[in-house]
């Protein structure tokens, strides 16, 4: 069985009310956190008290980054000698180049990120939490770089050169780096509007991951990489990948509406639909939407958008459910060329930011994490000797 | 101010009795698990139902391992083909030794043992949930020539040869990749009792890592990679560690008796004593300690076996703590010439069994664990353009 069927038998289970072990701490909380909300105020999603809405359409992604890690909105000098910052802290090490070479093509993407930023902790450790915002500045800086490194390397035989671009944003630098060529206006202003609306979201899984490794007092590196293990699980990150896995089976609207509705007779999961906490709709979609669709006309789509369109009235008219941020990443994704193998690990580019940004508050307030358990085992059990064992 | 120097001042955060966040989740359940009660009954410790004295003092560790992770004590048959599995699985892969290659002699152990696995999920997969138990075999077999490929590469200048080894045991093993040499049977004794030691401690905080990332669906590598990068973290492992480099200071019994009333009166933390969960005592001292007498009288030791029974008296007499697991490990690792920055990497080599067999209980009846944060951020913050900022 695959990991997707053995969600969906899953999921099923908890649909059938079955008694749920720990039901998965949800409603309980398990820290304090002045970072986000969801679903409770304005459009549903804000970073420290800014509205996404706001945010998405008129920030640049590094002024989100810097919002999230240092508190505040930056001044233009501050933003300016930020972005700087990270337009030096680029160029991948060659040790680091070394691992990413050693990784073979058909890796998942996700392993390659985690295992880049597990080894950059072994060239750029963190020796004192006073360090903590200047290495998760070389992590935002690198993370493009580790994934476009290893895939131009694996897929095309071709050494980048991750210390020289042009561009001064986390996202015309990493399409930079993964096309060869100086991106558009237009995709950039897009890969802006992505990041910053995959930057947060309070304690989901992967951040809450990040949280109980910086509980132990560990370093960056641990408490991101092990974020990075958790967005890769088919419950958490990937559903914009297995999004465009669906609709770029169809040809036409008609055909995107006959099949959904065959994957709904079948009960199929329907992945980039509703959500765990918003209810009515996710605020993230309406921004990214409004992007794919200029995407689609700037490279003379009739298909994939339309198809994406006829999906979403569909899921609504039969199901009631909305489209979450996921949705319509897939596609304005791919109007820019982007593999679909390398949706996840822009995910993970962005998210940085909020993970880092917990890791921070973990620290400044700590309390190892260490819950108890439900003991459904046996009770005393004799000791055997090996040969009276059957 | 470095990590320690934090999280003492933690620690005295906790003292003062300030609100703390969350409080780490303490008493609250988040899961069910067969595998282990600890201060409940016997003498404490038990792993499906089994006390830790009976395995510690008639078990060897592949026993244990295949309690944990197949749910019974092995028959000699089976235990004689799951040895030799593990002894086949043992070589490590051209790309994983690249990899250590690169990573520099004055890397944090844990570091590698982070990096090493998450590159072996690079090049051994888990495809799907039901190779679960074969995954988890490669890994046991190689942690211990992940590290020592990386130590006497970085340290010595030499490409060991992981694959040939008469070692039947991971113990074994271990210290025959590290010395080169065949090992004592006392040695190999002493490993058994130590891995068995290890292996299991419930929804500690690295396992509770290994179950939050499992929960997302995620593979087994993302998952024990997650749990290495909390072990890492100095309020979890490498307690052991901290306790050699505190006894290794002291020439004589008197001159520790002395060091330790001193670091008493400066409130300084004295590792390797007390604990979160056992009130009266750790089960695992008495059974490790005894075996660091007799490597102490194996080595002609007349400084260090005393030097740590006499702090085990002071810290008795002036504090009423007990030493737990890492105390008496200190001086039994030492014993064995195996260098002390390698003391927490043996602790993944044995946990790496506890940490799989609940990632098996989390995909057996798993909830997304997803918890909540009650917000103390800001309220509505309108947008400001950048030039309005200061």
């Amino acid at each position: 069985m695959t990991a997707i069927a053995v969600a969906d038998k899953k999921k099923d289970n908890s649909l059938n009310n079955k008694p749920l072990g720990g039901a998965g701490l949800r409603g309980q909380s398990a820290g304090v956190t002045a970072l986000c909300t969801v679903g409770k105020t304005g459009t549903g999603l804000t970073y420290r008290g800014y509205d996404i809405t706001d945010l998405a359409k008129h920030a640049e992604f590094e002024e989100v980054a810097y919002l999230l890690l240092k508190g505040k909105l930056p001044t233009q000098a501050e933003l300016d000698s930020y972005k700087q910052a990270l337009k030096e802290a680029r160029g991948l090490p060659p040790a680091l180049c070394q691992v990413l070479e050693a990784i073979p093509a058909d890796a998942h993407p996700m392993d390659v990120m985690r295992t880049g930023c597990s080894m950059l902790g072994n060239l750029d450790q963190e020796q004192d939490f006073s360090e903590q915002w200047e290495k998760t500045d070389i992590l935002l800086a690198m993370l493009p770089a580790i994934i476009c490194y290893w895939y131009r390397y694996s897929h095309d035989g071709i050494r980048i050169d991750t210390a020289n671009s042009g561009q001064d944003s986390i996202g015309g630098y990493f399409l930079e780096m993964l096309t060869g060529k100086a991106p558009s206006e237009l995709h950039k202003q897009v890969m802006h509007c992505s990041l910053v609306l995959y930057a947060e979201h309070e304690f989901n899984a992967s951040t809450f991951t990040a949280r109980v490794c910086a509980s132990t007092l560990s370093d960056l590196h641990s408490c991101i990489t092990a974020a990075i293990g958790s967005l890769r699980g088919p419950l958490h990150g990937g559903a914009n990948e297995a999004a465009m896995a669906m609709i770029e089976q169809w040809q036409t609207s008609d055909e995107a509406e006959a099949g959904i509705l065959q994957m709904l007779e079948q009960k199929e999961k329907i992945m980039g639909f509703g959500h765990a906490i918003y209810r009515e709709s996710d605020p993230r979609n309406a921004l990214i939407k409004a992007w794919s669709e200029k995407l689609s006309k700037d490279v003379g789509d009739t298909t994939l958008y339309a198809v994406s369109e006829r999906v979403e009235q569909v899921m609504k008219r039969e199901k009631g459910l909305f489209c979450n941020a996921d949705f319509f990443h897939a596609s304005a994704y791919h109007f820019m060329g982007i593999p679909t193998k390398l949706f996840t690990p822009i995910f993970v580019m962005s998210r940085v930011t909020g993970w880092a940004a917990h890791v921070y508050e973990q620290r400044a307030n700590n309390r190892i994490i260490r819950p108890s358990a439900d003991y459904t085992g046996p009770e005393h059990q004799e000791w055997l000797p090996i040969e009276q064992r059957s």
